[in-house]
């Protein structure tokens, strides 16, 4: 077992219960010992659902069923379980993904195609639904609205720590809550660290809605960060809303009354999507990219991008060097239009170079005290337009090398 | 000092020398102390030139000078120097590169429209002329056909190892030589560690013809390797053809009669492209990535690539692991079109997943020994047409993370 990350959050937060979810968590015997690696999560009827998936054109299998069933718009169940990907696992891949969700189905009265399956874990092999069959109805038995944490830590695979977020804001005067909890800890090794999150609320979301505002918030959050840039084969970010709140009826994403509701969300998952960063394979520095003056906010993103899977920054970063040289590269590298000319570049608040230069007054010892910090603060802007976006990223340390150099034994 | 890379090869090979090629390497004092750091080249009155420059957005002062005097076609001399990049430096650094051209152009008796430069070093810090300028008259004293290796060592920064490579062929008969030599370790650290390179031949080749054959052995070449995925802001591979040779005039690259040369230029182009790799920061093992069964050759390419930039796949392959899901997730994750279910993938020759599945008879065992090598085969087949490429890189390694988290110091 990892220490846990230095970036760690003190402890895994209060998450406030949602009506109508309820979980539960075993030890399946698939694969780890002597640790919980299977959850339940039973939704009320009426949950509406909405998903946002991996780019992969290896997708796992459980990644596939998910996309299927979202179209549907409904959801009763979910189940989750750690250790295998049931990833490039052909034909028996798919048959255990089917019973896994009639079997939860049957135990919450709910037909398969409003279960929602994730896997992560070693991929290509064999999963087999035996075990998670049999553990299904002693998890029905055990469903609790508060076991946030026990769910949260029964997902990890090479995380170091359980990660939530909640946060509770109104629509119309009613409280809402939105709770939520992921893994992940490379972005993303398909190997042990693929990433999940599953975020819940009591709000009363038609799935097209929740559907909108969560693909712009997986934008801002979960696509803003990386650790590697490597892309899962089972990346999963799913969002149910059980409408058990009292508030009056949403039609679109965009009502002035769902300000506060959206805010919440966003906070959610960006909490959440920094604590993945935070529990990187082998992170010592959590690092803001800030980029500004680009040709949209897609293109800021892109350059954030960039300069966050940088392996010469983030090396740079874990030496405490405030390499600007790199990042010029980095910015180069985007694809993005950038005016050398023009581009201005500041680290911990420090204004190193500017009109395409260093800046004469810059000395590195100004900076040196914020380098050797554990939050490293990076502000470019490349002075073509007027497209923003913050991107979040760690260090690339030794702990990367030695967790991903190791054999998978 | 670093260690010479254990992938280098044994000695500098011995470059035959090129009618109209004239080399010499000096000390300017300009960062290095008590070695080389700066090279004159002269070339033959009627010496076409073609050239391939870094995309970055943010290139250095002389990758525009070059492209820019690319159009004449015509080339006289090339100066490059070591230790400074004369990148991100304004107005004064557009300053050094006219003075140096104009010097150096005086010294062989040519325009500095004629005068190629390139510099490879840290970036961001004022590059005074005064010292190359001081240093030019005496290099042109210096000047000799056959000082190849020399050129080849001064213009190394992080490099372990010169590198320099040649073939001779004929064309109508008549012997035609391309020798060249290069540098690079990252691909590409902009701080130390530059991709350049420099091919001559004696052969008459007119100048756009020479830029249709230098682009197309670049694809296969130098665009077909990778160390870290970094892009530098200098990365430049010129071509020069004295036209010293006998054949008769040339009017097409798609000539039959060229190809030889062809052949020749090429493998000049892949032989320094490789020791590239073999030199790449912190490098253990070579890899050579086939990729097959694309959409087209460009598809598998950036198949390949993905393959060669992702971190996992490249730590995987640093603990001697055959960590085939790694590659599965780098194949979906090139966002070019892979049909998971017909996709195949072997290491050292041995099959070890088809159709998408895990093959049977596979054992870990079967492709041990491959893996603990200095050479890595990875052959992929993504099943969806017949294009094909290959693509070479080498490990990610503590060596790696010391040499690129170090200081600047």
């Amino acid at each position: 077992m990892a220490a846990i990350s230095p970036l760690a959050p003190a402890a895994f937060p209060a998450l406030t219960a949602i009506a109508g979810v309820r979980l539960a968590a075993t030890e399946s015997g698939e694969r780890y010992k002597g640790r919980s690696d299977l959850i339940l999560i039973e939704l009320a009827p009426g949950t509406t659902v909405a998903g946002v998936f991996t780019r992969s054109q290896t997708a796992s299998g459980p990644v596939e069923w998910c996309r299927a069933i979202l179209e549907g718009g409904a959801a009763r169940a979910v189940v989750v379980n750690a250790g295998n990907a049931n990833a490039f696992t052909g034909a028996a891949g798919r048959t255990a993904v089917r019973r896994t969700a009639e079997t939860a189905g049957a135990c919450v009265g709910a037909g398969p195609e409003q279960v929602f399956i994730a896997s992560t874990g070693v991929i290509g092999e064999a999963l087999s639904a035996d075990k998670i069959e049999a553990a299904l109805p002693g998890l029905a038995e055990a469903l609790d609205g508060n076991a946030w944490e026990a769910a949260a830590r029964a997902i990890m695979t090479t995380d170091t720590f359980p990660k939530g977020a909640t946060r509770t804001t109104t629509i119309d005067g009613e409280n809402v809550t939105v709770s939520g909890f992921a893994k992940g800890s490379g972005m993303i090794a398909p190997d042990m660290a693929t990433m999940l999150s599953f975020v819940f609320t009591d709000a009363a979301i038609p799935a097209p809605v929740l559907q909108a505002m969560l693909a712009r918030g997986a934008d801002r959050s979960f696509n803003s960060i990386t650790v590697d840039g490597d892309t899962s084969t089972s990346d999963t970010l799913l969002a149910f809303a059980t409408g058990q709140a009292k508030h009056g009826p949403v039609t679109r994403a965009s009502e002035a009354r769902l300000g506060g509701f959206r805010k919440a969300l966003n906070e959610v998952l960006i909490d959440l999507a920094q604590q993945v960063v935070r529990d990187g394979e082998g992170a010592q520095k959590f690092i803001t990219i800030s980029v500004s003056g680009a040709a949209s906010a897609r293109a800021a993103r892109r350059i954030g991008l960039a300069i966050g899977n940088s392996p010469l920054v983030k090396t740079a970063i874990a030496g405490s060097d405030a390499n600007w040289g790199r990042i010029v590269m980095a910015v180069g590298k985007a694809g993005e239009k950038a005016d050398r000319d023009r581009m201005s570049i500041s680290m911990g608040g420090v204004l190193i170079a500017e009109h395409g230069e260093l800046h004469p007054d810059y000395d590195e010892v100004q900076v040196a005290p914020h380098m050797k910090g554990r939050h490293i603060d990076i502000a470019v802007d490349v002075g073509v337009g007027r497209g923003k976006a913050t991107v979040w990223t760690c260090d690339l340390t030794h702990g990367y090398i030695e967790i991903n150099a190791d054999y998978r034994s």
